[in-house]
């Protein structure tokens, strides 16, 4: 049985469809620019006790963006592991909560490059619910070797990444007062 | 900076983009007949050292698709959380694992409502990679209130339900030889 | 600063601290006779907006206890990841919630093997809070090479592992009425 | 079947086992002076594809090491949270990662609080591996009601970290060359 037999009840041998049916797909984030954007929904997954979004899980919430980011730019982030090539590892987050989001909430990871170097970059990703920000991070990314050592990016990623990083580095936002 | 602050945002107000920004939405499913289709993504934090998905991410993932599910029926969830009128809960599953899912793998769940009662329902929940089951799960749920007794579902939902719920219970599937 | 540059640590070639310092040690589990206990603790991570324990790291628990388990049958598991030996993975897990847990409970984690073959095992695995039983689990779990397919565990494994198996299958537990 | 059925277990009220049980304990942090540290194991759960510990996990761990310190400070976390008092959260953290932990290490979470105010509090978190610092935080918490505004903490609890607390704030760490 696969689903793909049958809208109601995809068991081998059933009648065919009478209407061609919908698909789902899964979250899937766009290039704005140099800006990415990815949405997400809050599930009870995310929540702790206090009602709202557990605060690590802000953290999981930027990695699928930038998961998705590399799969826009046509990185095969798997490939790259699975052949030993190395992968992006965080290396350093700042991050600041500012609002809290609940179940149900649709939020928007917005991510940019800030920074790019051969074997690390800068990036900034903010999280928000419709115009209200929710938190936001400054993250350092390394490029590592399977056994953890810094090691330049492949040159078709780092052309890629190029792309949507501006010529010169964005100025630091001012702290809040 | 909100995405409001950028040609490629759609906020209302914001000034009109030179080009059509495309929106990223979260990962929806959809009603085929009484079946529910959601679609997912594999990211690092579903896996763990074996390379693939932790065997504990699949409750999260089929979690996530009642939770869309119910979204669909018209449900709110949330508000029936925060006005203690309750919330459906796992009572019990049994989960069977057929294949491993990897990073940047397409997850399809397709879920069904076998049996539904006053305050309890019986689902089925299968993973898919392409035709590829990689689990299936049936579960039973119950209807609890906020101090976790059960209670009956509210009426609309169990209408919401009920039509998704085929007549006469689904048979029993085959165990595997 | 290390924990060593501090009195109360205790670390090779440290100075001596004045006063003789406790020190932290991870949960470790124990075994009665052919049972294994493990104990935790319920953290805000574990719990979600309703207020108790998330259904799905019940896994992780069990998990936590089975990799205990292993540890003081002296079985070392990441050593045999590296080494591409192989891993105990669960093909089959059977679930029932009999009462929720919340933040700060003390969880014990009792594991029992049921059955023993070359390259799978049946477990069952309950969690109580004192005497009250809030989950309740049974398991099959099959030994498996890193390219997935099953294989027979280490003579070494299966020997501690006959240890604290009964000769015969525990009787099956009668199902709630 | 309960633990206390079991001549093994240490039940109050049940016949007292044979030979004495040695009982397992969740892990316990303890306060050195005016040092918290805490001790866990890394379990698959905490993992990902790339063989080491997924960098959000860091932030469940360094809150677990907060409740636990809370706990020892005769805090009662839970019955706040209940009675509507309000909780400590998350307002910003800074996060450098310095080596990678993997499956089966103990890892040591030491916690201080650097500053104290009447409605939030800085800390400083570091994990380790025997001497081998894996990574370093830098926390601001906030005390929240319920409804997420700033609100002072109880008189108790201040005395409470007040105790544990340097009279003049630790001068910042030089940063990483």
């Amino acid at each position: 049985m696969t689903p793909s037999a049958h809208p109601s009840a995809s068991v081998p041998g059933a009648t065919p469809p009478v209407a061609p049916a919908r698909a789902a797909h899964p979250a899937e984030g766009v290039l704005n620019g140099a800006e990415h954007h990815f949405a997400l929904r809050v599930y009870y997954e995310d929540t702790d006790l206090s009602g709202v979004v557990y605060h690590a899980n802000y953290l999981r919430w930027f990695e699928r963006a930038r998961s998705d980011l590399l799969r826009l730019l046509g990185i095969d982030q798997r490939a790259a592991q699975e052949a030993g090539e190395g992968a992006w590892a965080v290396s350093e987050i700042t991050l600041r909560y500012r609002a809290p989001a609940r179940l149900d909430d649709t939020v928007l990871i917005v991510s940019t490059v800030e920074q790019l170097g051969a074997a690390s970059c800068r990036m900034r990703q903010l999280a928000f619910r419709g115009d209200v920000l929710l938190a936001e991070a400054r993250l350092r990314l390394g490029f590592v070797a399977p056994d953890g050592r810094p090691r330049a990016q492949p040159k078709a990623w780092r052309a890629a990444f190029a792309a949507i990083t501006p010529p010169i580095a964005t100025p630091p936002i001012p702290e809040p007062q």
